[in-house]
């Protein structure tokens, strides 16, 4: 998976990095597989979000063991079905892409190809094939295939935001790692295994538990000092929250300011950022195109 | 209920678009009922907000069973005595306007209606009438009402800020409930019924308690690699929550900030709400006196 | 207790509104009382935090059974002690000021009231007296007696930002409550009491602890439909969270952008704000005055 | 440890504060230990970092009965390993200082130390060595030993960015304590030893717990004006959380806002970081060039 496939920037798939298909059947399958602006490309989209849907409740029923008892070779039978139809489609998609090997190791290659390993897997260990609801990322697709331009886009606004305060966060969680890390270890010492905090690893994730405002319970101080400290720990906790908030907020908030508007430029004086609701420029007074909507 | 009936919108029902009244007694009806303008119209509405805090306090009451014991027959005549006068209003309010049916379909008509039928229902379904309570929601009214007129410009500012980020929080909300399932489903595979996680649905139930903070604590991870995962998920979901605050703070502030100058008016055509740098009307193309700061 | 006496403006109480004092030993008192500006009324401040501090830790001790067994008869005294210390204050306090009702009916007369009634009252009620503790409020004074004055001036900013957002903050808390009697009734009838869902204020007070993401957990769904509406109540609280956060962080952001640098005027052109930082007029280039730090 | 090696400062070390050496040995010494751009300086901080982390996972380890059991010798030979190479670099450190007094007084010569006690004195207190896991906190040196030049600024921001906000979030905290200790007496003069609220300090925990949204459920209301309390204080601690959230976002947000333009340069004094409405260097007085907009 190389750099530029990270979870967020491959909403939009490059088509291009996937190498142009080189005509004929495979021009065809290329067509109706990786395009939606086709009638043909856009029944097969909506097919797979079926068959995916579909696919991740039967997973989740057959889980339950009371319509296990009743349903399982039915279950069984439809998870076969299904993972047939995925490699199927795996396969076509490795063969009508000019580079496949560039597309298997691309964010939604890695995604189909870990949506049909679990079934396989579930020969040498049983349990694994619960994991095929890995299959739900799939529905990444959904955006691109639906057409939701402005979806896309947000999710790309999204994503570079995150993408902008991922060194303040990445900052923000080692710190918050290190004193979860002290904070255990402090719990540790003070309330021992005689009141649940068995070992270190367990008091750290007791700590993680109280900081991030969690609290599950199952493992609660009982001493006073304990108490004490578990006090300072959740009002510090509460106060740290206000932190990653804080640096999502004010990118957002920046953004928002900033960006928003650029898109609006005047024809005459071509200053840019004129409010949306705007019908005249405000730099040189020349009217301004009518705006569109949802853009 | 039709498009422009949204949860948020219909604070100031726009009585215009259920129809004028013919005249007569229809007119009369109609001013006291919609309008709260007139002194009888303004008594009605008080009267009919007592009736919905008292209903309300009777329903929940009644379902405390040491109360139910002694009061029982008191509860069940204050209750019918609600419905039939919330029924003969419905009534009232359908034969007084010009379009019944807008009525009943729009949002306020869907609550008034709702308001009345569980205690009709419970005839078939005994304990369906403690549903009456959703008739709390006509309390909606009371912003109208009370004449709050501020408040209803807040709640429509706050509707417009949801409404702006509601493509970012249907991003973000189907991308939480992904990673949701992806992780529930890993947690079952990981700790198994043996610990609580009895099937996928629990376990997706499960990690929505966690990512959310809230931690019930009724299931929780026993084994080491489980509570390693649910580690991560709550230092990944207090992460998280940063996204939809930071979302509706950026909405909020941006509002607050451009939102501020609308005491900056236009001489010629009297608009309002200009950008602080703006030098010439955006509405008529007129220039605009120079701003002052700090305002 | 009137309305200019809200919990944030009284930070700074206006000796004015309490009446001069006659001169005299009243004059005397006053100073030493309520002003904090003279060696003996900074004395009687500082004597009067280490009373109310002590008076807590001593109410605090009281109530762990193994303390008070040991030294009950000293904690007894020590409270009478105390308690005949502020009641002396609080004669004094009423005696020395002009209009002593008004200084009774203000917010910090209140506190000092009834930072005494619980020890006089537990003669009536015997567990009452625990109540003494709501004279940690009298600490509020701490503010103007250690001349905090940057302190105060952020109290009063926080104060100002939170009643300029308190329209918006009672739509979204009234909204809220709805919400929570809704879901906590529709609880009530899908779980019903054999699941811990004893009656409609049990169940709203369930729904308080989910939509909050406190999740106590004493109370938890048990059949699917109630953990589906508790997933849908989580996913919908924790976006809610982010409203009330947005307001505020609307609020101060503005605050913050807007107001902070209003007080630095330029001497030559009359702009204002002014970066903290500048040295030089940004608008026509004459030398700023220095800033004061801690402003 | 003196006021400027506040935890935030240190992170870049101000080297001459500590001293230049005076040469020979000990200038090679210092150049190695302190310096992180030579390579045996960067192959020295590498491998100090591999022993910390070495070390943390030993005492987290050595935590665990089943693994203490089995590799107990082991685990205590590596622990007075670590302690051992740990000392000799502590006293290495203060060997090459000019002023190993400041050093052992500043930030990291505090953590430093911290980190080799907890070892020694195991032999007075055994259960103390755990205590060793506060070598975590010696990682902060990693942001300087990696060169992450940027990490270091983001920490920068961050820091600056909280330590403006440090007077809004005291106000906050001690406003918050108080409401505790009021809210928490209450619970317990209304609940009760009986209901789990055994004293008063127990039950400011538990108002800490519930104000913080955390809430374990170890203690919970149990009667019908306790819940009426509690879910007033969960709706309160909700509407709360979002002050300090307000605070450090309105903080970030206008360093983002105002920071942005920081690539705006005075082409006369080379001074950055002028506001974008800047019409004249606001250092040294000379006309800036007009800005870019949306840059």
């Amino acid at each position: 998976m190389d750099h530029s496939s990270a979870p967020f920037t491959p909403v939009v798939p490059d088509a291009r990095r996937l190498g142009r298909p080189l005509g004929g059947w495979r021009l065809r399958f290329y067509t109706v597989i990786f395009e939606a602006d086709t009638p043909a490309g856009r029944a097969f989209d909506l097919a797979l979000i079926a068959l995916i849907l579909g696919s991740v409740v039967v997973v989740m029923l057959d889980s339950v063991p009371a319509l296990r008892a009743r349903f399982g070779p039915l279950f069984d039978t439809l998870e076969w079905g299904f993972t047939l139809l995925f490699t199927l489609e795996y396969v076509a998609r490795l063969s009508c892409v000019q580079r496949p090997l560039r597309y298997a190791r691309s964010f939604f290659g890695v995604i189909d190809l870990l949506a049909i390993l679990p079934t396989y897997l579930s020969f040498l260990v049983p349990g694994l094939h619960a994991l095929m609801d890995v299959r739900v990322l799939r529905l990444l697709r959904l955006f691109r295939i639906l057409k939701l331009g402005a979806y896309v886009a947000e999710y790309g606004a999204l994503g570079r935001a995150l993408m902008a305060s991922r060194r303040k966060i990445l900052v923000f969680l080692s710190f918050v790692v290190m004193v979860v890390v002290v904070m255990g270890t402090l719990m540790y010492v003070v309330e021992g295994p005689a009141n649940g905090f068995a070992n270190i690893p367990v008091s750290v994730y007791w700590a993680i538990t109280t900081m991030t405002t969690v609290g599950f319970g199952d493992i609660t101080p009982k001493t006073e000092l304990g108490r004490l400290i578990a006090s300072v720990m959740m009002l510090l906790g509460w106060g740290t929250l206000a932190v990653p908030t804080g640096i999502v907020s004010a990118e957002f908030t920046a953004r928002r300011i900033h960006g928003r508007p650029s898109t609006r430029t005047c024809p005459s004086c071509l200053s840019e950022g004129h409010d949306p609701e705007a019908r005249f420029c405000s730099d040189c007074g020349a009217p301004l195109p009518p705006r569109r909507y949802g853009g």
